[in-house]
């Protein structure tokens, strides 16, 4: 394979995580020491940024800021949710990234995000293809909602993972403080898959974790989970319940949206969140002080509770796609494959063709949760436990965290 | 002062702080290797364990564990929200405890909590002294609302401050990452007072704080409120609010409880709490992306990102409350003076008659809020900076917090 030489440009994009930025700095640490890429190009608000040439220089940027980004949570160049148009149907959008592309010599494209961004990847670089521009691009998986295909699993999902556990245990302390019992409703994100919710139950591992889980893996109907619920509060005067926000009723009608099964009658519209209407839901059913508790933003950038695993292989990712595109692979994303040797859990790098990976889903197996659908199997609590392993060094100044600073020089 | 000999109780009240535990141990190990104090009894759910001579002997436990109260959130003993009668119209709990503590010649008692929590100290005082029985009764300030009279500062504030400022610090990330902006209003604790939602603003001196800080030592005007978020989402693409719960109009209606001024027309009756009434208001007014999100139990309880400083002088406010009450001293509560050495904080012990801090509220000063009523000075941040500092060791099993598990046995 020829040495190819020429710009690179890295680009973020969907939801952000924690350690996203590790993965930028993976790719952008170890493009800038290649000595084959020329100019480092971080794109703003990711491929927006692109369409907009509006390219940051990196290699403009001081050593320990970028450094920093490994414990910086969101994206630190900006994101977009951009959906790339059939190029067959409406090529403007790529004639544009081609045109900066040439204008910058950029031969390389690092893409991090999930399962759209690797749509947009796809798409980008079958044009590229298509019209003879050579162009390496390469995807980086990111998703705190883990479901991306062909990974054992994807960087970001166990920060958030340990972010949702922890305060799961914190709360499940609160929980049982007075003699009259409190009941708990912890919503948790993740709309298609409950790989998050599922995280909830690494507290049980530890004493304390919640009485009941629902993922949207399965139907939830609102009868059984207020006769589970009252059995719990009945038999020991508490019950913490963890949810997806993505729960909804055997008619597809997801509970959030009040949208009830036609004879549940328990249909509320309102303001407020999921954890909201089932907490009204089950204070009306049981007379009990319910708190409902949406981990809201606070679960996919709470870098301080970062998993030191997954910052590494979130930074492993942004590096291999890296070094892989100098050695001529192209059109793959990094993906993770776990093996345990010596007892020990180690994770491996793989390569997964982009085009399926594009817009799949993959969700917590059916078999890892219970036959009631209101917990998960022990299966999940040995895949889940080694990825939250480990405490980064997060650097802080007056115990307050120390993010990267950016000078964000754009590229001439 | 002749020896007493003879048991302590110590009991914990009120709303459960990530500190209030390091408290509990300080009484419970000064105690327990004091040579005065006969036998260490927990009260199981503060004063009702007391009435119910429901009392766990302290002395059975396992040190380690004991040891590791210190990072334990939530009251482990159990917590109870209690109002005691006036003993002049009603003596009739004066006159269980008091056959409580006959019975376990209980000649120390340890309470650890708010306002009323030395309200209850302060009656059991008054009472055991008028009836001719020797009893020291000591106060252990608690509240992560620090809003006790007389002293600098609460054990408890600290923690949950940190958690607020570096939780916001983190969601500034999150919310700055769309080319869109987004407005995020984040609701705190604080009913009556705002040194909590205060505590946001310490975000700001690292580069990531909220435009808008809304306390309860000031009237709150929606017109205004309105006004200057839309100034500033206008001038920047971006708002980040912090509101107190207890924010209310000039006619001492709740926000949160949708009463409204009588001519601001913006009353909406429905569930969910003070962020989503806010968040629908703004949402209405702008037509931007606004997420409510309420920090809810999580900021009381999120011990992994206590301040050593307070788990410190926690521990030592119970550890003083034993060693002045051996030494004679009685009806006081343990308080913190603040001074300055060498340009370094230093925080000494001070003892103030429970009758001065019972039921009294202290309130930021208003000189510590900006003119506007929607920030703090810096007067603030000097104040409160210097408490959150230091990080903990948290004991952890599997990167998951390993917290205290107590045998609970009760004493014969």
């Amino acid at each position: 394979m020829k040495e190819l030489k020429g710009a690179c440009i890295i680009g973020q994009s969907g939801g952000p995580t924690s350690v996203i930025n590790a993965s930028a700095y993976g790719v952008i640490d170890t493009a800038l020491k290649s000595g084959v890429i020329t100019q480092v190009l971080g794109a703003e608000y990711g491929i927006k940024g692109v369409l907009a040439d509006r390219l940051f220089d990196m290699g403009l940027e001081d050593p320990e800021e970028l450094r920093l980004l490994k414990y910086t949570p969101s994206s630190a160049l900006g994101s977009c949710r951009y959906k790339m148009a059939d190029p067959e149907l409406d090529d403007t959008d790529y004639k544009r990234i081609l045109e900066v592309f040439k204008k910058h010599n950029v031969r390389y494209f690092f893409y991090n995000g999930g399962n759209d961004s690797m749509d947009t990847c796809n798409k980008i670089n079958n044009y590229m293809r298509s019209v003879g521009y050579q162009c390496r691009v390469m995807g980086v998986p990111k998703t705190i909602d883990n479901d991306l295909y062909g990974t054992d699993h994807c960087p970001g999902y166990a920060s958030a993972a340990k972010y949702i556990a922890t305060s799961l245990m914190e709360v499940y302390q609160d929980a049982h403080v007075y003699d009259t019992g409190v009941i708990v409703v912890m919503e948790i994100m993740g709309r298609h898959a409950g790989w998050l919710t599922a995280a909830a139950a690494l507290a049980g591992e530890y004493g304390a974790g919640p009485d009941l889980i629902y993922l949207p893996e399965t139907d939830f109907s609102m009868p059984a989970f207020i006769k589970d619920v009252k059995r719990i509060y009945e038999e020991t005067g508490g019950c913490i319940i963890a949810v997806s926000e993505g729960i909804h009723y055997k008619d597809g009608g997801f509970v959030s949206e009040a949208k009830t099964a036609a004879n549940d009658g328990f249909g509320h519209a309102q303001l407020g969140g999921l954890a909201t209407i089932l907490a009204e839901v089950l204070k009306e059913e049981t007379g009990a002080k319910v708190r409902g508790i949406e981990l809201n933003l606070l679960q996919r950038c709470g870098a301080h509770l970062a998993s030191k695993t997954d910052i590494e292989e979130s930074f492993m990712a942004g590096k291999a796609a890296v070094d892989n595109a100098i050695r001529g692979i192209n059109g793959r994303m990094i993906g993770f494959e776990r093996s345990v040797q010596d007892g020990k859990y180690v994770c491996k790098l793989k390569l997964i063709p982009l085009m399926d990976v594009a817009n799949v889903e993959k969700k917590v197996p059916r078999e890892w949760i219970n036959e009631a659908g209101n917990g998960v199997t022990h299966q999940f609590i040995d895949y889940a436990l080694p990825l939250i392993q480990g405490e980064p060094d997060l650097p802080k100044v007056d115990s307050m965290p120390r993010f990267a600073k950016l000078k964000k020089i754009l590229a001439e």
